[in-house]
């Protein structure tokens, strides 16, 4: 599954400092590349598939192709707002929607009338509208500072750019984004859409036949598909009809060229020798355990009982995606082959610094600034992560409310500028939508998921830790998960809005267990913060900045930046592929589904499947690899051709691509997608959406 | 906690197969040295510490040791067959003899008369009482040979060596020994004793205060003992006047020497680079990632109500402890410090050999053949693991009884030479007592743990693994877990006694549905072995053989060979050490106990501590370290003086020491034990134990 899970806004910097926080450029192979729009290959194109993408052609892509703010991409499918994306992505609103009485996860959703379109109580959908060049005004801001100082100068000057571009309007979201890490600063504007609303989904079965075993492999038979629909503020379906994907009345063949238009979340693929060895020693491992553990207890709990199941796979799913890829991450870190590449890359890029006095004055030795900067997470990391990073209590909903509210009540009295990023006027609404959004909260998995999170605070910290001692006092992880969840009213969003519309004074006043709990737990949690984003971020950036300043005298423009969950475009063939000996086609069919089949999950077709094997054309073609470079994030792409039409949707990727987070092999590495075939024949022979096919049809 | 935790024994050779299966020999630094009896440096020691243990010291201590088969070590420390070792090495028989209505976990355990003592269903102790040297017998048979070949001929061997040993008595135990893994091999004969009952146990609160935060760390206030009674054939204590350690009077102090005398269980102290480069990037971190999600699903399962926790809480328990070891060892692998100083050890051994034509003609490059057999493990070790080694199916019980009767069955048939190890005449009473065993089964344990392990066969195998497709169908996990425990009646001792003694007939004629599926994996398990043995571990046999030869004529005999779960003395001083810049004093206090706890597990005391806190001395020495070289497998090895009493109990070492798989640093290393005067003060303080305290009083 290739979404991004970037979790709440505030785990970005955990992730990336965990990642190593370097997104440094690369020089690209064949089809290989996350490319900007305004930095595209047409030329190289055009040499390899003879035809050359002009600008008009990326500004309607650009247009036609959306984020999906919370971690995928989507696509823009009819004049009328209607949204492509994946099942997977729509996830969280099709469990919100569900009750214990309809669970749409497991029996799909369609929307027989526009009327019975269901809100997505926090969906957020952006449209890339402009990129304009901001790299000399940050630098500026960031001219000759170190640590802390330039930490906040650069938060300062990205805060101010974006709160100009937003100009105060909610329904414009302005992003300052990174590119080859420092070596540009970009500023994306897009148009954010909150009204988003449910369409039609599939049943889970079909949408994720095969489950965790058959995730990130191939051949596949999935139907991971849902739409969904923006409206815009009148409540009205948005009008879209400049800009959409029209769906292409032919498949794609082997070897057609093909385009994918997604927001890949992140890649390390220049990441130095340094950062590479402490992701491979430490950072996966230990979040690979952290998330095995967490998945047995999902495991179990998901196990007991109907409800449980209903309330918790998504968590589930979410968390053994990630796994799976994570996994994956470290098997190409151990080959030593990897690391050896990388050492000599960075060696030769080196002497031609080290050669040159000027760029020798000037940069000085940015890789050994790294590695001490990794020298010093190594020691802060596992507090970081354990309060503040990816192995946090924002596990639970409700703590995480509880720390939004509590931060937003001291941070938004701050000036712009001065604020925690995700706090800024510009990134608020995200947060907001959250805060104030009815999706529903299950006491019962919050107890057990803070349950797990003070154990693991205790094993990690260690129970002399002052923090510790202080969350613990005399009571155990059961008693204070216990006390935590039954006496917080944080479920209610009522009561969410009115502490966060009360600032300060109303979280003064509140006696609510778990903000009391938020706010024992913040001063460290925001030291931590602090401390990487002045002592490793700050000095990552800075010095990354060097080395791709370095690489671009090198090789000009002719490379691209790491990903950065932004929009980028990337091109291939369909095309199958080599594996264990045997050549693996880069299609199944419909048909095949069937065989595949045994009846038990996750290898179990839903109902609506049994009743229409004889009406689908079991040659139809289902699930297609193509050699687009995509990664997490990319999920609910749409695959297009030269003409812009959708001839497929991206999910996933192949298990070979999961070493795409630190570079490419063109000869394995596969996108995998549904056709567009498939989804109109599963439409119309096995969902009767009419309605939602004669849409996509243009009518 | 220094428990060896080998499972079932037919996972030995999964365990040293993961490990590398390479027990290299090493030469000592100060204090360092896991010693065998007949090569103890009494030299090296006296010129230490001023003693020098003689012939008559070393005897006396061999025959008062015990050796508990299925992980840990112990002592006789009485006239009558009493035996002290700790409370997590008898946790099994502590659960095994509580019910619903009687947990002594909880509540602990005393016997207020000999005839309350409760038979341990499962346990067995061994009384080393003879070394022989059969190292040429067993080179004689393997000459010449390689692969299949070897490895059946020094099955044979051993098997014929054993047999003889034992002349048939299963109260007797012949190990044929790989010291020097390789370099040598020494028949160990045993007493073995099946009659074992439980005399006394304190409640868990206090055996294992700190619980997973405070294990393998120090300062430490852990009661960690328990007293068990080995009786002889007529049911009657037996007679150890000639054979126990005395309580000392007084504890040790400060400076003393003292020695351990147990069983530690592995160390891979010279394992080939190859070896340890594959731990670290692959053995290890899978192996931590299946016990970690195993952890979660316990965690959860054992908040699930009271009874839940206690039929499960002991394998969470043992699982926890082998996590945190296991931990330890991967940060210690991490370091590219140890690889670094094993590669140069290396090479300069390479040299010597290289530069002899005579032994390059010998031994030829041993480690290369060690590197190409570790190339063709990366290749076969999950399948290996998963239906063979520390990943499979036995962790369940059921599951576990149905694969020892199903190779009972077939193996026992065969002659004795040529049956799997843990088959032979010398070996199978081991297997016998637990398949006869009446310790509980719980059923619902069972499920989960069938589930699992089914959940990670299908994602480790895949889903079109042949195997895995048989043993799926059109069925779940779930169905099928539930399907295989409900069905079974293997929980009932009466029924697997009829099945082991009805042989192949009854096998063949039973339905019980575990059986059958016990069956239907058995072929591809036994192939995986096969392949193991014959292509890993008979290589690394033979050729770490070869490079322990060299060494010998290098070092001579002042080396120790690695950790093989027999017996060993080592020898060290009571102290302190440094870390993270404080020290370390190497003594706790009873009273010392009270400020550390909070009255929240796994920080509450137990009531009958609370109760008699002013009746404790609050200056009694509660906990020590010392610099004794020990790992897992010596969990309840006595700690002694000069003149062989005791002065403490092993339980454990400190987080240092985890890297002692690997390497012995006895700057930081350090043993952790309970005072004898601890012992003494809690028995009479707070259990007033009054005919337990006589009886250690020598009355």
């Amino acid at each position: 599954m290739r979404d991004f899970l970037k979790g709440a806004p505030l785990s970005a910097l955990a992730a990336a400092a965990l990642a190593g926080l370097l997104l440094a450029p690369t020089v690209a192979g064949a089809d290989e590349g996350m490319w900007t729009f305004n930095n595209f290959p047409s030329a190289k194109v055009k040499q390899a598939y003879g035809f050359s993408p002009d600008p008009k052609w990326l500004e309607r892509v650009q247009l036609a192709s959306v984020r999906l703010a919370r971690g995928c991409s989507g696509a823009f499918v009819s004049a009328s707002g209607l949204v492509q994306t994946n099942h997977h992505c729509a996830r969280a609103c099709i469990q919100q929607v569900s009750t214990a009485e309809h669970n749409h996860i497991k029996d799909g959703f369609t929307a027989a009338e526009l009327k019975d379109e269901a809100k997505c109580p926090d969906m957020e959908v952006n449209q890339l509208v402009q990129i304009t060049d901001v790299t000399q005004r940050v630098n500026a801001a960031t001219a000759g500072k170190e640590g802390d100082a330039f930490s906040a100068a650069l938060k300062e000057v990205q805060a101010a750019i974006q709160k100009e571009c937003t100009g105060g309007a909610d329904d414009t979201r302005c992003d300052v984004v990174e590119l080859y890490h420092g070596g540009a600063y970009n500023l994306y504007k897009y148009h954010r859409y909150q009204d988003v609303r449910l369409v039609f989904a599939p049943e889970e079965d079909i949408a994720f036949f095969g489950g965790d075993p058959d995730n990130f492999e191939f051949p596949r038979y999935d139907l991971d598909v849902s739409y969904v629909r923006v409206y815009d503020k009148d409540g009205k379906p948005l009008n879209t009809k400049a800009n959409y994907f029209p769906y292409a009345s032919h498949d794609a063949n082997e070897g057609d060229l093909v385009f994918t238009s997604g927001n890949p979340g992140r890649t390390e693929r220049l990441d130095t020798v340094a950062e590479l060895e402490y992701e491979r020693d430490h950072a996966l491992p230990d979040r690979l355990l952290y998330l095995a553990e967490l998945r047995g207890i999902l495991l179990q709990f998901t196990s007991q009982g109907e409800e449980n199941g209903r309330i918790a796979r998504t968590k589930l799913f979410t968390l053994e995606n990630s796994y799976k890829a994570l996994y994956g991450g470290l098997q190409t870190l151990v080959d030593p082959a990897l690391i050896a590449t990388k050492r000599k890359d960075e060696a030769e890029l080196k002497a031609i610094i080290d050669a040159d006095p000027a760029l020798k004055q000037q940069y000085g030795d940015p890789w050994a600034a790294i590695a001490k900067s990794v020298e010093h997470f190594a020691v802060v990391a596992t507090r970081y992560d354990v309060l503040e990073g990816g192995r946090s209590f924002t596990q639970s909903d409700m703590f995480t409310f509880a720390r939004n509210l509590v931060r937003a009540a001291s941070e938004r009295a701050l000036p712009d500028g001065k604020r925690l990023r995700e706090y800024t006027d510009a990134n608020f609404p995200f947060i907001r939508q959250r805060l104030l959004s009815n999706s529903p909260v299950y006491p019962e998995l919050e107890r057990v998921l803070m349950r797990m999170q003070l154990v693991y605070m205790q094993r990690q910290l260690g129970p002399d830790d002052p923090l510790v001692k202080k969350v613990f006092g005399n009571r155990s992880a059961e008693q204070i998960a216990d006390d935590l969840v039954k006496g917080s009213t944080l479920g209610d969003p009522a009561e969410r809005k009115r502490l966060l519309e009360g600032g300060q004074a109303a979280l003064d006043a509140s006696t609510d267990p778990m903000i009391r709990f938020a706010k024992l737990v913040d001063a460290d949690a925001l030291a931590a913060r602090r401390d990487v984003e002045a002592n490793v971020a700050a000095v990552q950036q800075k010095n990354a900045g060097y080395i791709a300043q370095a690489m671009f005298k090198v090789h000009g423009t002719s490379i691209y930046p790491d990903a950065t969950f932004s929009p980028r475009v990337s091109y291939g063939a369909v095309k199958g592929y080599e594996q264990n000996g045997q050549h693996v086609a880069p299609f199944t069919t419909m048909g095949g589904t069937f065989d595949r089949a045994t009846g038990a999950f996750p290898f179990a077709l839903p109902e609506s499947w049994l009743k229409a094997k004889d009406a689908i054309n079991p040659s139809q073609k289902f699930d297609a690899v193509s050699t687009n470079d995509i990664i997490g994030g990319n999920s609910g792409s749409p695959v297009i051709n030269k003409d812009a039409e959708v001839v497929g949707l991206i999910f996933d990727g192949n298990i070979q691509s999961l070493g795409g987070d630190y570079g490419y092999d063109g000869s394995v590495n596969r996108a995998v997608w549904v056709t567009v075939g498939a989804l109109k024949e599963a439409l119309a022979k096995v969902y009767h959406a009419n309605r939602l096919a004669k849409e996509l049809a243009g009518h």
